[in-house]
């Protein structure tokens, strides 16, 4: 016997769940016991809708967003404005936008973000098709808009200013998520760049 | 589109993930995003090998331990000595005991402990093996100890009765755990039940 392990399948099962970011030794048994008290079909639904997620799903051939079709829901509205192109880093964060209801644009999904520490470069980035669509928009005579919806860290600078270089000599309107307090935030614990950032940026009192 | 997943076959990994104890709609996304972005013949490993526990794994037919052959390498281990058996709830309990390396005999996993609240009667224990083995152990004349290795709330008190009156009568020992201050545990900070019995069932002290 192992000397941690009664069962080498017990062991194979723990090792393949602690793999998970996050996920422990320790998790990792307690969920394998919990699986192995399952009826079999459910484990066997289970393990057979993740192998379904990674074997059958698609991009979007103008987003990059996950979809069950060629196009996803949100390129595939027409009543959805096709001007506006949302630039994020994930498919998570298109979620996020779409979850507050307030965006009628499109988006555009990179698949990560330029950072050289992570061995990162723009090539590894849906960045080409991204110019390719903002020029077909502007050729054909729309009111572009590019909004930066990234990470307010360095490698969210640097991706926004790497694509802003590309984008900005056709002529299509840049924008990025506003920066400030959060709502119902207090100043008192407010950190120091971002209390000064929205002094400096302050906006038209509108009552 | 689903108003929060932008793909059915996410959200039918997502429900799976978060069927998982402890692990909530948020946590499963970012696991299915995950797996989604790894090599798939990682995620077909993943699953294979969840699927080949619940599929294939065996129990001991002595102890019930999970096992990959019909008898567990515990019980299968002639040096091992097989007339004391340490009852437990569980096939985790088996491991924590064989963990501190200080166990030499066998056990019985009994796959749960009686509890009335939560609909367990003693039938769906593995009691009734556990009777039998004991009463063998006695009638082919060995020195036959049981220890009870349960939790010491009112549901393991109560099973250890339980099966303390089925056993009382042939004649085998029976000991349970030692309880008491924890080593290295503080005076102040003990709770008082446990300080309390530690004094009652004071040691011989050996310098």
């Amino acid at each position: 016997m192992n000397k941690n392990y009664p069962s080498r399948l017990l062991e194979d099962a723990v090792d393949a769940i602690s793999s998970l970011p996050g996920v422990g030794k320790r998790s990792a048994l307690r969920l394998a016991l919990h699986l192995l008290k399952q009826p079999q079909e459910n484990v066997h639904h289970f393990t057979a809708s993740i192998n379904a997620l990674r074997d059958e799903v698609k991009y979007c051939r103008e987003c990059r967003m996950i979809a069950d079709e060629h196009l996803c829901s949100i390129c595939a509205d027409r009543s959805r404005d096709h001007n506006t192109i949302c630039v994020v880093e994930s498919v998570r964060d298109v979620m996020s936008i779409e979850n507050t209801g307030q965006y009628r644009g499109v988006y555009h999904v990179l698949g990560g973000i330029i950072s050289p520490i992570n061995g990162v470069s723009p090539s590894d980035l849906n960045i080409r098709d991204l110019v390719q669509r903002v020029k077909k928009l502007v050729e054909e005579g729309n009111d572009a808009e590019v909004i930066f919806a990234l990470n307010g860290d360095v490698e969210g600078e640097t991706t926004a200013f790497y694509i802003y270089r590309q984008i900005s000599g056709t002529g299509v309107r840049v924008s990025s998520l506003a920066r400030g307090l959060g709502f119902g935030d207090d100043l008192e614990y407010a950190d120091e760049l971002t209390l000064g950032r929205s002094i400096v940026n302050r906006q038209e009192f509108r009552p």
